[in-house]
């Protein structure tokens, strides 16, 4: 099959707030080739990403996108990594290419595995997905109060293991974050998962992080995610070593796979997250889960939009038995509900299993395409290099 | 002052070829506050950078460049780390964000220093600029015979240190490119400085560029550059692992700090390399060159455009009295030639000197604004979120 032409449906929520809240916009990649359409999702700033497919060439390794792209041959999973590989060099230079490649991908591993009948994770080689269970992922309340409703709500809908994130956590005195975190555990009862994102507030302040590192422990908190900037290896390391009763999380802002193993090698991350919307899809994502699984590190999906996305987010991990825990969105925005006509459900365990249909098994609704559709034109010297599709 | 205005002037030769030549176009910033103008240039992709600068907010940490900039004060070179750190973190998901930024964050440098009548290197605490000596930056030639007439070119032309790079070497037979290093050696005379850049062409493949260090340790080459992927940081350590004649140089990619201090730091570079129009302008160049002059590495700057690129790029390690070289671009487009309407110049020992006029000393012509100006219009929903200026 040759790649015949890739459309991007760039969506929004009529009001995009400041909320730490990924579901308010997206990006969706639908790919034809051979007569056949696959789905994917990019990750973050939508028009920046269309611009990196359309951009002019500025030199030999900052081409588009689109020039590594359109008129490749897709029949085979080896296809997609010939594929990447060339988009890594042409577009060496041009930082957000990788944003834009990675729905392109999840698109082509849709396609390839509904032109065979087979679900994503059968050409990735893995018979039987493994149910995972799905952590509610919600922000932090604006009082501890509001916090321990939020507990009580996630665990009432039927989720064990919750993740508190952003909101007011790091912000202020520690007391303020002591409060917030007995106010997860007192929602959460004994047997309540609590998980906490920082959200990278302490850029790499070790001492201030470590100054919460009392009230993480004594709440049992599981993971405490991105205390630092992403690139922030030391710190990482650093804090982990002070705590053998927490892990420390980290890797959904990784663009490649040798940033995620610097998180594992270097920042001794015990859980790594990958989105597939940022790292460059699902092939990518697929190497982190083994190189974590060979060192001993929990790989977790970070997904914080659509069921597309989902999808394509647990297929790299989906044999991993032991590495129970995902991210599930459980409050996205509607628009992240409407865009796919079908959704992963929750099992009457709590848990989740991966599609059983062909692709990513999930389908876009045409209808939330047009509602949220935004539209974008692109001109460079006159000419039209994109306009958002009727 | 107060931020009060941010242009983008996207100007590109009227063709733009695959060689891997950077000056082929050019997004040059300028930054208004206080009713002074300074000017800075950001690398690569200009359309996508211009993006970043625009893009409508997807949440509150993927947020356009220009929420974080515009009605900023700026009377000190603390402003400058202030509003980087809050780009840093309001853009934490927008990929491209560092190479936008980088452009403004040398516009705001060269403001301040006019403002305060003192070149930017004063105002990085540097009170005597060390001399710098050039190496001439060129493409490998397509033939070993077309290299040593290249190095004999760049011998005649006054400079003493020559690096090749990219065109067909590493990607075909070892031979081919042990030809073209004994035609480089020869072509330079026995006292010219070697300087090799593989342009990545081996990703991680450690074995494929050893094969190469024979001839390259023969010729006396002093660092062999970006042989692997910018993050494939094992390979690089690897790599220099298997000789102690020769050492490798990496970090034109680092679109942080962190990267930059993990290359020297877990990938073992004998030389680092900061582009100033990625890594987020001045301020961080300037704490990398700290960074290496701790750890005895060696700081140079990656400059392939402009000389307003250049002057910027040389101010960060304008005190390293011992890391005297610099790169220099020595055979760029006419665009990048008619940008500024100074430049700086070899005086007769063939050394460079930094201007020693307020800001970063170089004048942009209007003239090559308007005459390799590429017209750009983005829309939104009907809105016009970016017009070039007129």
């Amino acid at each position: 099959m040759k790649i015949d032409d890739v459309d991007f449906f760039y969506l929004s929520m009529p009001e995009v707030t400041t909320d730490a809240d990924g579901s308010q916009d997206a990006l969706v990649v639908r790919v034809v080739a051979g007569g056949r359409v696959g789905w994917g999702e990019c990750e973050a700033s939508p028009l920046v990403s269309i611009a990196a497919y359309v951009t002019p060439m500025s030199h030999g390794v900052c081409r588009p996108v689109r020039d590594s792209v359109l008129g490749e041959t897709i029949d085979k999973p080896d296809d997609i990594r010939r594929i990447a590989a060339k988009v890594a060099y042409n577009s060496m230079d041009l930082l957000q290419a990788p944003h834009t490649w990675s729905g392109i991908e999840m698109a082509l591993w849709d396609l390839l595995g509904k032109a065979r009948g087979e679900p994503v994770y059968k050409l990735l080689g893995i018979e039987r997905p493994a149910r995972k269970t799905p952590y509610a992922s919600r922000l932090f309340g604006n009082s501890p109060d509001e916090t321990l409703a939020g507990a009580r709500e996630s665990r009432a809908a039927g989720f064990r293991a919750v993740k508190f994130g952003w909101g007011p956590f790091g912000t202020g005195p520690v007391q303020d974050d002591v409060d917030h975190l007995d106010a997860a555990r007192e929602g959460l009862g004994e047997d309540g998962i609590l998980l906490v994102d920082a959200g990278q507030i302490w850029i790499d302040d070790v001492e201030a992080a470590a100054l919460r590192l009392p009230a993480l422990e004594r709440n049992r908190t599981v993971w405490l995610e991105e205390p630092f900037h992403a690139g922030a290896l030391d710190a990482y390391a650093a804090l982990g070593a002070r705590t053998d009763k927490l892990k420390i999380a980290g890797g959904e802002a990784a663009h490649d796979v040798f940033m995620a193993r610097h998180l594992i090698d270097f920042g001794k991350v015990g859980f790594i997250q990958i989105d597939c919307g940022r790292i460059g899809g699902i092939g990518p994502a697929r190497q982190v889960a083994e190189y974590a699984a060979e060192r001993g590190v929990t790989y977790v999906n970070h997904t914080f939009t659509t069921h597309l996305a989902l999808s394509a987010s647990l297929q790299p991990y989906a044999d991993l038995a032991s590495d129970t825990i995902c991210e599930f969105p459980v409050t996205p925005r509607q628009l992240a509900i409407d865009l796919t006509t079908n959704h992963l459900k929750l099992d009457s365990n709590g848990e989740l299993s991966l599609p059983e249909e062909p692709g990513l098994g999930i389908d876009v609704s045409p209808e939330a395409l047009a509602k949220y559709r935004v539209d974008v034109e692109i001109k460079v010297n006159g000419k039209s290099l994109f306009k958002s599709p009727a």
